[in-house]
């Protein structure tokens, strides 16, 4: 069957505003990429044709217009099948869309769909396109507005028993901590998320005058980012250098509770707030040789994600070349 | 080739203290045990003779004297092609012993041999003969001397990279809590662990002269066992009770950590400390309702393991049927 699979594939990124979609060679990248509003408030068939209207022209491009299927990714529950989404938190008023049924309908045939996460994705991309490409299995951390994850176990995603493994951001370093957004205690999204983490340095820098986090920020000190305080960071600000060491510890934590589950010594670190970089990655390297059994401290290894949000169209086309070429259970209902 | 692999096999628990052998009938159970001394201390081939002298008896009672093969199961870490122990932390001076090389050389013939973790076996027996049998996928933690885990998935054992996967023990609850044999800051088993446990339940008692514990346990309060907990909750004593819905809690904690990582919902609770069953399972259920992300609240399900030490026999026959008549890539080096 391997031989057959076209070697181009279609990579969706559905977000709550920006639908991205890209032709993606298999084992070279993107080719071409287009961006969207999504719309979403004007409901599933708009958004379907949006979608359409973005395929439509990609596919013309790639040859003999021959594409192995459409990979798509969305925040949230999609079903084991990978053909719907499910209440996805980005796109109010939507239930649960099969895309797989509609895209097939809009197109008039019967191309390969399949839907996923778009944080599997993202580790799927990295796994194949990115920083993961040396690492059979992986832990992939996306450091955002919340704390996003994947496991990527020999090349593939671990789907866990309902396709929703990988929520490190969930994962409670300190059971008497703060509440996260879904009121678990001492989650380390309740840390380093980023409203979360911006307002630890608004504390921490009402007792830092002289800090240049307070001329970068500006009046507002809501207005703080990961950017700023890497910014002040890197010109030698001892504050933004203390808070981002903090952030970076509890970071290592988690992360060595997930290694010591898995056994998995590998991750990949992205997301915005990874623009931070050494900053927190190097506190968080030494946390995690420091909660990790010892068997493993010498193989832990905590890299940063390159790819940007291209990340998630590669894995969306990944996943149609890797389902199609070696299907397992992972397919299955 | 599933037709032509034997219903019978031979289960070892390879112990510090003693070994144990069974011979299981496939999806039956144990039909007849045996155990002697390890005597650990006469070296590798001593032990290597021992097992043979029961593994012949055993053999004997199969139907027509065909097995499928010989599982063995031991403490800590195993190599990846399931051969060999590494450095097996209760046999004193043994370092790596490829078991399936000497096995096979002392019986003369080239019956199939597996070796695996202890703490993997027992998920394995639980899942085929045990409390997992309901569950295709669950995590199995035993409460001991240590806190031991599993992750049995899809009926199999998730090995991780290295076939070390598991190890909930020393998932930490509290980055700053106190510190577990290797020095993990607030990992389980420096909570739940029988030794942590006893001593928090002695510093408890001090300032509670009228509990039932101080009865029952004599004046040695280093004698607190999960067991002496139990009954003195049983017989309503408010402190026991306390202790133990302490450690359900902490307990409940690290398994919604687990859960969340890994998207398995169902929990097998074996080993001495779950003893104390209900007064530490309940809180455990309560405490993991309120860790796990809000989509699986009410998924979530914990049982006890009712197998006692034969789990890890039933599972190390079963590993040999699996492995013969389902090879798979965690049979492949």
């Amino acid at each position: 069957m391997s031989a057959s699979v076209p070697a181009f594939a279609i990579g969706i990124d559905l977000g709550g505003t920006t639908i991205k979609a890209a032709l993606v060679e298999r084992g070279v990248g993107i080719q071409h990429e287009m961006s969207h509003p999504t719309e979403a408030e004007e409901g599933p068939p708009h958004v379907i044709r949006r979608i359409v209207e973005m395929i439509q022209p990609l596919i013309e491009r790639a040859p003999n217009r021959e594409i192995a299927g459409i990979g798509i990714g969305a925040p949230g529950t999609v079903n084991w099948e990978r053909t719907a989404v499910i209440y996805p938190p980005n796109l109010p008023g939507w239930g649960i869309v099969d895309l797989r049924q509609e895209l097939q309908k809009a197109l008039g045939r019967s191309l390969p769909v399949f839907v996923e996460n778009d944080a599997n994705l993202a580790g799927l991309g990295s796994a194949h396109y990115g920083a993961g490409r040396p690492f059979d299995s992986f832990i992939m951390v996306t450091l955002g507005t919340g704390v996003g994850g994947a496991i990527i176990y020999r090349n593939r995603i671990f789907r866990g028993t309902t396709g929703g493994a990988g929520e490190i951001g969930h994962m409670s370093i300190d059971y008497e901590g703060p509440l996260d957004r879904y009121g678990i205690a001492g989650s380390i999204e309740a840390y380093i998320g980023q409203r979360f983490l911006s307002r630890y340095a608004r504390y921490r820098l009402l007792t830092h005058r002289d800090s240049l986090v307070h001329q970068m920020a500006g009046a507002d000190l809501r207005n703080i980012t990961p950017r700023i305080l890497y910014e002040a960071a890197r010109a030698g600000d001892v504050l933004a250098r203390e808070v981002l060491a903090w952030a970076g510890h509890k970071l290592g934590c988690v992360l060595a509770s997930a290694v010591n589950l898995l056994d998995i010594h590998k991750i990949v670190v992205g997301g915005g707030v990874s623009a931070a970089g050494e900053f927190i990655l190097e506190p968080a390297r030494r946390a995690l040789r420091r909660y990790v059994i010892p068997a493993l401290r010498d193989r832990v290894e905590v890299v940063r994600e390159t790819l940007g949000n291209e990340a998630g169209m590669l894995g969306a086309a990944q996943l149609v070349f890797q389902l199609l070429e070696q299907p397992r259970e992972d397919l299955e209902a």
